[in-house]
């Protein structure tokens, strides 16, 4: 390196440049989750998660995408289908108090004994998160390939202030910018 | 930008503000692993991996919630429970050795048999991975959210050198700094 | 702190020490995808997000271990295997056709179903999205620990052409210096 040759200016001029690199670089203090399992606890441990780090001041983005979508149907609402996105509709959960769990599902025991043994000790329901997410500015993106692919629609979706429809070009972009980024 | 008219101190000082800052944020070389799934399969993966990390000088923060907390069971220790906590403890894995595996669990047949080929292998048990991960400084977080509600009690867990009992806040606060989280 | 005292040249050289210490740390633009569980859907989501990340750039390493292993398996090959090998070759999924869905199985109905959904939507099977992943680059490192447990060998694995077989550590050694590394 012939370092010693340049002027002060210019060994200062080349340090900002550097550094800006670095920042330029530097992830930003968010985190990226990716929710594909459609599982009651699964999905309840990702908003636990989004929530206790948008209370260190972290931005959320969560993906939401195959089986992960059902937590997004509001059972309310309905849409237009074709026949193999009724059937599919028909056989997904219809919303996020419907997910099954990942463990002791025990033929469709396991949730209500879990939720009832949670409200007791004044945990909130997935229901009261997604709410609370929605409250503490966490961002839901919808894969828009699994959409496709299940035949659901953005009419049949919940009603959420942060919510948008992306392909997992978006996400990528998401991720290789967040601090953390993993799937639950 | 006005930086032609700054002095070389003013210049310097600035940069060196701005190196500082990309110090502070520039994460340890930790790794953080969350452990929710109780899979016997899952837990002696992450318990690998978490090993392989501290041979290249990582430190491991391991974050045990759900489902996961069975692998931190002592079957030798009692603790006193309430008629829930009873009922989940006896349906819950009585410690690691009892966890099922994620998929060819058949009807118990499984994991046996993945435990011998280990053996014939060479290969080490969850519990004795678990062992030496206390001996190489793995640190053990255990999620007190996910106790409360399955009615574990501290006075059940492992001896383990260097556990804890946390909340998620710990958690974010953990992979907040690490260089990489996901879970298992 | 006396950096008054020091002179520009010091002062400058010092800070370019610290800004080659942060150059050095600094993340590589790379994606660290590990493939556990063997499922159609769950593999699918891997390479479909691997070959995402590519578009934008990033390298991406690719590390099966476990369940994981089947994808890889090429079911014209045949390897000499002693006789638990041969019980786990064939227990296991034959190629990555022969993975099953981590929902909806359906007792073997629900991965051709998936499969005819996805044609009718022109996207990629498991199959091309593996081919198109050879041509962009994306890198495969087999677990060798996990081979050895399964009785797998390399004579049976696709042709691929940035395969290779590798222990836990060369793992560690690629999420280190990851942007993002996390499980499937």
């Amino acid at each position: 390196m012939s370092e010693e040759k340049l002027s002060t200016e210019e060994q200062i001029k080349q340090l900002t440049a550097r550094v800006e690199e670095l920042e330029e670089n530097a992830p930003n203090d968010s985190l990226c989750l990716g929710v594909m399992d459609g599982d009651y606890d699964k999905t309840m441990a990702a908003f636990i998660i989004a929530l206790g780090a948008t209370a260190y001041d972290m931005e959320v983005d969560m993906f939401f995408t195959f089986w992960g979508l059902s937590a997004l149907r509001d059972p309310k609402k309905k849409a237009k289908k074709d026949f193999l996105g009724k059937m599919f509709g028909s056989m997904l959960p219809g919303s996020c108090n419907k997910l099954p769990l990942s463990k002791m599902q025990m033929m469709g025991m396991g949730p209500p004994m879990i939720k009832s043994v949670m409200k007791m000790h004044n945990a909130k329901s997935l229901e009261e998160l997604m709410k609370e997410a929605g409250e503490f500015g966490v961002r839901i993106h919808v894969c828009t390939m699994a959409m496709d692919v299940m035949g659901m629609k953005k009419e049949e979706m919940i009603d959420y202030p942060h919510i948008d429809y992306v392909g997992v070009g978006a996400f990528v972009g998401m991720f290789q910018e967040a601090k953390q980024c993993w799937f639950m």
